[in-house]
């Protein structure tokens, strides 16, 4: 199983903090050494870090945490394997052009026999794991079903949890995807998220004793929703996610939920 | 203009020395500090890493030259801005997957009226350079002439060729193209390349005052092919390329030199 990290905002927010945590997780205080990615979005470009290696311990990681970049979108993953081997192709996030958009995607679970999952042709696996397989059908599909990206937003989204309904009936198949507009996040298992706004408070991360006072470093109209495989923070109201749904963000906000 | 670095060899070694020369070009002793980026491929997988600033300042260009990253093919860029704002989005190398390949390219020129090559939909550019439109439409032309990766990698050559030369003759074409496997380099007004192989020598770096005895971090059977925009060294027998004429790399080997 895997960790899931996902921040969308409605100003541009590091998310230093919250990948502070990941990243111990990483390797560190739980057993996801197989590889860590992070893609942060900049407009409709995502800029993607992956390593096939240990985030606790990664100089990159590191890098990473220590130079932030501020960002309106952002998905992380930290991986422990369960299929195909540990290579650069097999780490999550993946990515993917459609409509003029990077699309990005992390996974935590298995979907079983993830070959059946019929490929358009237009998107196929580099690598060797279920999670691309799902992705490239997933996008396959909504390639098929719009001609450009979509002026009504609710019909993607609707397009989206559909897919994601019919992947997530091969087994578990909580993920993460962005568009670089919208943050998705289906719960099959496991997800919990929370909006971050006026009143800031403190929060304390669960893997390393860290405390932020977010009033110091936010404004009052900040909206900065965080999506994790589990609470990332003590002191915070997480909200957990109900198995088959799929929330959607979009500015800082939970725009929808939808069964998926 | 821009300046192009790319490597393909037959043992995975690390473009430290020559981004250490890219690097002081992006933004130090050239004027190319809108951009910079570097692909490394593992298999048919890239990382890649972008930034719209100077490399000569980045503390990310930095962490790459000081942890080096041992690879078959690697592409990378510094960017003198011509068409098209300074962001990630136009930031080269650009990267999109075809036939489970990731391809990666980086363009050094203009390519007049741009916004007329037809895209076949299936590719669609994401920033609004003439670079990467030109991209997109190679990219669709051959996912029009072959179905999947080619048997026959000649007949993927020529056809490279054949649009490259379309392309080129709206302008100046000079490009790098990676497949996962082998390094396509076009020359429209200046390109030039050499083969490191036994017996390896001492190089100094034409931007700097760093010199590498390659005899001492290599064996006798490795290639490593180089290419650039202009010489990184002193000390080595470049080979300029011929305007219209596309070089395609296999092995550390120049496989073919073609008319495109």
């Amino acid at each position: 199983m895997c960790e899931l990290l996902g921040m969308e905002c409605n100003v541009p927010t590091d998310i230093v903090f919250s990948f502070t945590g990941l990243r111990k997780r990483g390797g560190g205080t739980a057993h996801h050494a197989d590889g860590w990615g992070l893609a942060l979005y900049e407009g409709n470009a995502a800029r993607v870090f992956r390593e096939p290696e240990a985030a606790h311990r990664s100089p990159l990681a590191r890098f990473v945490q220590s130079h932030p970049i501020k960002t309106l979108l952002a998905v992380g993953h930290v991986r422990k394997r369960t299929r195909g081997p540990i290579t650069l192709a097999n780490t999550h996030p993946f990515v993917r052009e459609l409509w003029g958009h990077d699309w990005v995607f992390a996974h935590n679970g298995t979907v079983h026999a993830a070959s059946r999952l019929p490929l358009s042709g237009r998107f196929t696996p580099i690598g060797s794991t279920d999670s691309e397989r799902a992705f490239c059908h997933l996008l396959g599909a909504l390639s098929e079903e719009f001609e450009g990206y979509p002026r009504s937003t609710s019909e993607l989204w609707t397009a989206v949890a559909d897919v994601a309904r019919r992947i997530g009936a091969r087994g578990s198949f909580n993920f993460l995807l962005g568009d670089g507009r919208h943050l998705y996040a289906r719960c099959a298992t496991k997800l919990c998220h929370l909006v971050r706004k006026a009143p800031f408070g403190l929060a304390r991360l669960a893997d390393e004793d860290v405390t932020i006072d977010f009033s110091t470093v936010t404004t009052p109209r900040d909206r900065v929703a965080v999506v994790s495989t589990v609470p990332l923070t003590h002191d915070e109201a997480w909200i957990h996610g109900e198995p088959g749904h799929l929330w959607v963000f979009d500015q800082g906000s939970l725009r929808a939920t939808l069964p998926a």
